[in-house]
Parts: C-alpha cells; structure tokens; sequence
C-alpha cells in the first residue's frame, strides 16, 4: 500500500460524471462520479492511474483537482463541447434498491476513447462499466496489456449481450454483481453462474454482493471477502467502482497474480469501498491517510481469522 | 471434532416435527424435522446432546432411531396422545422466501418442557426457536446451566415480544436472523441492532445471514462467517437448526469461550448447515464421516485465507 514508485501503471476508461443523489440519510447534487472517478482515486493508494474519459465545459478545475490531487493521470480525460454526463438517483430505505431519475449523457453520448499513445502500453487496464462496443474498441488500442479486467451491469446484459460477451472472452478478470452474474450465465446458483462465466474467456470472475461482500472464482481456487461492518452508509454509490479500483491497483502495485496477491487485492478493495459509501460522492475515498486505510484492514481481517 | 467422550453435555429444547417441504427441486412428505432434530443430530458431532421435546403417536420408532443412532440422548422426548408437529411449506425460486401452508401443531400444542432431573444439571443449554414461555420455563428447570443460548423468529417477535425480551435478558447468546434483529433492536442496521442487542442482556449475538454466512458479536468482537459456496441447495430448511447445534455442539466440546473457541464453533456450524441443505429433512446430516466434514472445513477457512 506504501511503494506506488513500484507499481506498473493501470489504466482506467470509464466516465467521469456528476452525480445528483438522494438517500434515507441526504442528497448532494452535481458532485463528482462516475466510475473511473471512483475507481482512480480508490487505486492512487496503491498503483498510478491513467485515466480516460470524457468531460463537458461545465467541469470545473475543482473537481479535476480531485483526481489530480490524488495522483491520478487526467491527461486521457478529454474535455469535449457540451455538459458532462449527469446521473440522478433515488436510494430507497434499505439503500440498496434505488430509482434512476434522470441520466443525461451529453457529451458521453459521442465518447469515442481514444487512448493516448504514452498510455498504449500499460500493462494493467480496467474497462469500467461502460458500452461493450467501447470497451472493445479499448482493447484494440491497449496493445501492451497484460492483464484485464471489466466491469458489466444488467443494462449491457440486457442491450448489448453479443459485443458484451466478445468482451468477455478477451479479457482477464471479470467484475459482476451476483444476480447478474446468474442473468449473464442463465443459472440459478452464484457457483453455477461462475463456473460457466470462467468458461467463457476470463480466468477470474469477481462475483460483487454489496454488503455481503465478495467471491472470487478462479482455476481451483475461491477467495470470500467479507464487506466491513458498518453502522453508518450514507450513500451506496460508487461502491462496486471503489472495489475494482482498489483492487486493480493493489494488484498492479505486486505485480503478482497468484493466490495471495488475488487476496490482498479483494481485501484492500474492500476496505476502500466501505470508505466510499461512508460519505456521498467521491468524499470518502478523498485524502485518507495510509494508517486509517490500514487500520481498517486490520479490522477486516481479523473478523475471518479462526 | 473428534473428541466426543471430553465434551460437556448440551441440552437441546425444541420442536420434532414432521416437515411436507416442496422446493424448485423437488418435495419430501412427512420427514423429520423440527428446531431440536436438526440441532440435536448436528450437535452429535461434537457433543452428547440431550434433546428434549415432545412427538405423537405416530413418531413411528425409526424416527426416534435416526436421532438415538447419532447419539442424542432421546430420554427427554416426551411421546404424547394425538399426532406429531407437522409443518408444510413451499419455497420460491429464490430458494429463500418460503409460504407456509399448514402448520399443525398437534400435540406440540401441549407441550410444558419438563426437563428430568439427570438433565438439570447440563451446563450448555440451547433454546431452540419455540414459545419465549417455554423457554423461560426451561430456563427457570435448567438451574446447572453455565451458557445458554437462543434462537427466535419474526413469529415471536411480533406475538410475544415481552417475554421474548424476558428470555433474552436471562442468555448468554443470541441467535437470531438479520432482519428479525433490526426488527427487535428497531435499528435500520445489522450493526445498530447488534450492539442494541448486546445492552439488552447477551454476551454475544450472532446474527445468521443465511447463504451470506453469519457474523458473531460480542465484547470488542466482531467475527465473520462466511456460508460454503454451494452448487445445488436442495432444501434450506433446518439450516438455522443445524448451524446452532453445530456451534453450541463444538462450545460444549471445548469448554472455553474465548475468540478462538468462538470462532471455531462458527465455522462448524457453518460446516454442518451446508450439508443440511444439500438434501431434504435431515438426510444431509446424518451418517457423514468425520472425514467429509473436516474436508468442508477446510474449504471454508481457506476461503478467508489472505
């Protein structure tokens, strides 16, 4: 979690976003998200993240100053006529089903990634949940890759089945939520899902439970990780996103693919998601010190040790 | 788990009841089950559990031997005039929400919990799921008990809330479902309701998850548990059973209390509900190896193994 001079770089694609929320417990309006937002700031603790997206006029110098602040590379963010992507949603009391209000995709509506040269090479990328045909097109540009993972969710499952599957075949590492993970795969059991899911393409599924933490399947092997126990979520959004960024970097900082370095990813992912739904927006995961986050770990582990 | 002869006994009050079970794969007419069948066979394991209780005139005698063959001291299971408990239900496709269809209580109606004199000086006492005033009956009968823990349900909290909060002033552990403990603690979280829980009179609440495991709390303790990861759940009644006589069976066998035996007992009874589940009644836990569970056991804590 200390040597990011270590790391290899990660690249991140995904949006940036504002996000307008409202939950049992507050609403913020206009503030920073989107996925490769949470997933950067959440892997400038362990890896160095390029970024890239797309932004509107309206984003402010501010809200990229909180990426940058962190380290984040937002040369990939490319600022484009018009407003920036605008979500707005409703959590319901049990603050995990939620309303979507508006989405307003402006300019991320013509976001065509482009990866920038100097970014080609990076050896670990994270497709954040996006379009399936831009994820591809991605993966074309990203010819120095080495390890891949992408994230999905039941509106590509539903719209975009045949290009989200050919993305599904050529990655690494697949990040989905345990209903859709048995939508994708057509089972009844998560284990069912994810061992059909492993045969389609990646080595590693990530199957994502919210508050019930997180499984992952691999060749002769399954890793749990428990969600930490919180008494106060604030705000669930940008969770998942946290997760696969925390993860992404850790993973990025060793090196390693082996059974340990997947562990510690899925732990340190973890403990940055429950910083994330702790505070609205990005707040939660901005300027925490590397003893609070390791603290939390500590606690995390502890809780499975027999 | 191998070292019955060194237990201390564990006394099991509770329902044996015949269960009608019909789930998406498949049904079972008039099996055993109950709170005490389940809890009593998978305490077995561990332990010599004493199960008190009361059944009809129709609790044919291969009933009573598919508990006294594992061992459980049948002594205290009382046979009355008129029927057996009989309990039918039907899951959804979930495999979780679950309609009942009858419930008959028959001679389970009658039942005063009379625990004979060779019990009452039994240091472990588990209060299956039943009437708060049977359970404070036995507490007030069972004057050798050094540790006594209960289980409870939604039907109780709803219809007998005071003597229930009478009961659990007077334990030392809780057991009690997710939602049942937000529902009794009137707490929006699991861990609000756990530490409410906690100040009204238990040393620890464990609070059980179903397929997302269990997290046991107590004093500057929090433990995670999380469930196996099945492929096929044939029949999820009994696990909440067969996890509390798992756990209560491997305290008694220890004799200790501190972290590690607590997280031991949390691990087999985890064990011991996944094999409940795999098959309908009792039919998954009964004749197993000590093999095959130690194997399971060893699955799951390398789960959580970072």
């Amino acid at each position: 979690m200390s040597s990011q001079q270590q790391a290899q770089p990660l690249l991140i694609v995904g949006s940036v976003a504002f996000d307008s929320v409202e939950t049992p417990h507050g609403r913020a309006d206009m503030t920073l998200g989107g996925s490769a937002s949470y997933a950067g700031i959440a892997a400038s603790y362990f890896a160095r993240p390029r970024v890239v997206g797309i932004v509107g006029e309206d984003f402010a110098d501010h809200h990229m100053r909180k990426l940058s602040d962190h380290g984040v590379d937002v040369r990939g963010i490319e600022r484009a006529q018009g407003k920036t992507f605008h979500w707005k949603g409703r959590y319901h009391e049990n603050m995990k089903d939620r309303d979507t209000l508006e989405t307003s995709l402006n300019v991320f509506q013509h976001f065509h990634p482009s990866i920038p040269d100097a970014y080609r090479d990076t050896p670990y990328v994270l497709l954040g949940n996006i379009d399936p045909q831009l994820q591809l097109s991605v993966l074309d540009q990203a010819q120095g890759a080495r390890f891949v993972a992408m994230d999905t969710m039941n509106f590509w499952i539903n719209t975009a089945r045949e290009p989200l599957l050919d993305v599904v075949k050529r990655i690494d590492l697949l990040f989905i939520n345990d209903e859709e993970a048995m939508q994708l795969a057509d089972e009844r059991s998560v284990v069912g899902a994810a061992e059909k899911l492993l045969r389609m393409g990646p080595k590693f599924v990530v199957v994502k439970r919210g508050e019930h933490g997180a499984v992952l399947f691999g060749p002769q092997l399954t890793l749990f990780v428990p969600a930490m126990m919180l008494a106060n979520v604030v705000d669930p959004t940008g969770a998942g996103d946290t997760f696969a960024g925390g993860f992404l970097g850790q993973l990025s900082r060793t090196g390693a693919l082996d059974r340990s370095a997947l562990a510690s990813a899925l732990t340190w992912g973890t403990v940055m998601a429950s910083f994330t739904v702790e505070a609205f927006s990005v707040d939660g995961i901005c300027g925490l010190s590397a003893e609070a986050i390791a603290e939390r770990r500590k606690t995390l582990v502890e809780m499975v040790r027999y």
